[in-house]
């Protein structure tokens, strides 16, 4: 099987520039927020008071681009498949490698992503339907607000799976095992209550088949941190592109029962 | 018996300036450190990665004296006791009030103290020997190096409790619950190996009785804080003076199994 390191390895070399989705199986994978010191207090107490959506995994000192707590032999600026720059809250940019923009003020925020329990709902025969569709998964803004910390805050950003009404409450024990990768679903069932109109018109991603006896299960998604960062239009923020993670040595099995991971 | 919101009452007033130990049974009481916004975020990642020292229970944005997260009608600027202010590392003064000296950039953080599961230890009927002694729990520096972040760094200090040993494991038990508190034990039963060379000389606090058929135990304690505070000798830093605490609403039970605080 290939590693974490491995797969690194390869993304650095320009060898692969592809989403990581099904690559380095059994790793966790995380999103990536990049910006300066002077915003990277209120970021940080913004992702502990929204702990769901925004689940911390690692946080870097001002320019350690090692991501030393979560990878071994990694550099942050160049081990992402694609990464985007926002300028005052508009996407300005992608490349895949930030080695000229990454400097001594630059912090890198690692966050929790729901690969890790979707693999456990398939392991349980639980089926995710976009992977079974192979489109995005659907991604809804909600009536509900953030709590904000300084400039960051927005709606609470969910992603939708349809499950079996017979299997609901076990898909909650297991992605509730998870918290660092959403944890258990924040709503169920009724779409209409955290202000999703149309749930085959999603706001990100695809829409995918809801069949008879199945019920939309809605789990927080880290989407949420683009609507905060935009909303808070920063001179200059970095990000992964969608789809395309950076990943971490540690391993899904890991996070089981995990809160943080930074002391690791 | 007295709330906490009472108590904060009359301390606010200038009625009250003694330690808060015993007082307003059943609340959380916290440390208190505060300091400028451009320390906050390298601060806040060292409680991070040692919440066993450095359990975070709340931090107030930049200029909020509220403390609104974990306290009703409360103004943390003349709520506690007595306060000290610290200059380059070095006690500069004490007072009854910092209005004064918190400002727009000041940043506020509420840490777990040690009462909580003391309290949780004598309900249980397992001694504190310090209570009944009358003196203060005796601290150790360690030879357990902090993770460092930024100007924060130093050693672990711990706190002793004399345990009989057959209770010690009740007692692990018993502090676990409560990971805001400090926890489980960080050591227990052989202080050379953490580099305490002489039991009966504390670095902080009061000696007390080790009693034939007890055992050394020893928890993470919140004088870390002062010791990496020094280290890092910050212009300006404000804290409780020892033992005078910032007394919340959080009810002690409310902390059992809680990894944070914030989003409440």
């Amino acid at each position: 099987m290939e590693t974490a390191q491995a797969l690194r390895a390869i993304i650095r070399k320009g060898e692969f520039a592809a989403p990581t989705a099904g690559r380095a199986p059994g790793y966790v994978q995380t999103n990536l927020v990049i910006l300066d010191r002077q915003f990277a207090f209120e970021f940080l107490l913004f992702c502990l008071k929204n702990p769901k959506p925004l689940p911390l995994i690692g946080v870097s000192e001002p320019g350690d681009f090692s991501a030393r707590a979560i990878a071994n032999v990694a550099d942050v600026r160049t081990d992402v498949p694609l990464y985007r720059f926002y300028e005052e809250g508009t996407l300005s940019g992608e490349t895949d490698d930030i080695q000229h923009a990454f400097n001594d003020d630059s912090v890198a925020f690692y966050l929790g992503c729901s690969f890790t329990f979707e693999t456990a709902l398939e392991q349980a025969g639980i089926e995710v339907r976009h992977i079974t569709e192979g489109v995005n998964v659907p991604m809804f803004r909600t009536s509900i607000d953030c709590e904000p910390v300084g400039p960051f805050a927005g709606p609470l950003v969910v992603s939708m799976r349809p499950i079996a009404a017979e299997r609901i409450a076990e898909a909650v024990a297991i992605t509730g095992k998870f918290p660092l990768a959403h944890g258990e679903p924040v709503h169920i069932g009724d779409p209409a209550a955290i202000g999703i109109l149309d749930i085959s018109s999603p706001d990100y991603g695809d829409a995918v088949t809801i069949k008879e006896g199945e019920i939309p299960v809605f789990w927080a998604c880290g989407v949420t941190s683009q609507a905060a960062l935009k909303a808070a239009a920063l001179p200059q923020v970095i990000t992964h592109a969608p789809g395309h993670m950076f990943v971490t040595d540690v391993r899904d099995r890991e996070l089981e029962g995990q809160h943080a991971f930074l002391d690791r």
